[in-house]
């Protein structure tokens, strides 16, 4: 006997983040919403990979080649900012402090995970080294990203190019009581005049 | 330009509890998964629309009419237990401690929301009293709940049925000390000789 609701429960329970409770919950959610809403869900999860490409110079997820940012003739192209994920690259454009390139690498080194330099997009990032006058490191703020970031600048700084990363510190609106004192030691190391 | 991740994430962030963040990294997820798992979760969404309805007697989710509890001849037909939703049929199950038919309503009495009882599958339950000895009400243990099950009660008592209510009390390994009020109250009004 088929079962479609423990089938759907099944198959949204292997989404990262959601259990056996929350899949049950969005499972019939569904089933007392309209059909047309079931479609819209099911026909953008197949679009998402029908349509959408990696760029083929930076790695982005774009809908054509190359992608919006590396075409856009007002964009800075003597800087890169090198990120791990496609999804990097939003909330760093939501800054407004940044106008130039990005490489996403597509992962950060793990020994643990088994990721080493020949799984990230590493070789791309240095054919695109020609007129890159700064490469900036924005990887994850943590063990893996900051090892990535290490091997970058090893690998770049040999072939003349400025690098530089993130800088670390207390976020804004953040309290020095609640402060993990990694992060405060950053804070403070990394203390500028004013 | 057309952005369908971006129409996926829309989609996603539509779900119950699941925000924007938890909506774009599920669906950077099913970016990096092959384009095999996105089409199973796009076919099961379907099929739960296309492949399952009401059961015609209790109103249970199911594939075919009528639903299995309500064709299992092995089910005690003198005895119904009335929930909210198809899906607070599974938790009473997997108790083991009930035998009988079921009976679901389709949601609970809700002055908030508009839901009066005419919104609710109470004339079916009605058509069913024939040769029921106890209705158990099983509605959730809040407000809205309560309202329903005191409703019914009313409604059903006049028609010569037993009528209960699942017992509030001490969830089974809670603390004394962590209990709120309302409930350990409960749990003392309705205490049982040993």
């Amino acid at each position: 006997m088929a079962d479609p609701l423990g089938e759907l429960i099944g198959e949204l329970a292997r989404l990262p983040g959601i259990g056996p409770k929350t899949a049950t919950r969005l499972a019939h959610h569904v089933l007392r919403r309209p059909r047309a809403a079931a479609l819209r869900l099911a026909q953008t999860l197949l679009a998402v990979k029908d349509e959408l490409v990696h760029c083929q110079h930076c790695n982005a997820i774009t809908p054509q080649q190359p992608c919006r940012l590396c075409a856009d003739p007002q964009r800075d192209r003597h800087r890169i900012c090198v990120v791990e994920e496609p999804f990097n690259i939003a909330p760093v454009e939501r800054t407004g402090e940044y106008n130039g390139l990005y490489h996403v690498l597509l992962g950060a080194l793990s020994p643990q995970r088994g990721i080493g330099p020949d799984q990230l997009a590493i070789d791309g990032l240095l054919a695109r080294l020609d007129g890159i006058d700064e490469v900036i490191l924005a990887t994850n703020p943590n063990v893996e990203g900051e090892a990535t970031a290490l091997f970058l600048a090893r690998l770049l700084k040999p072939r003349g190019v400025a690098v530089s990363r993130l800088a670390f510190g207390m976020p804004v609106g953040g309290d020095l009581e609640f402060t993990d004192e990694v992060t405060l030691g950053h804070s403070l190391s990394g203390r500028r005049p004013l």
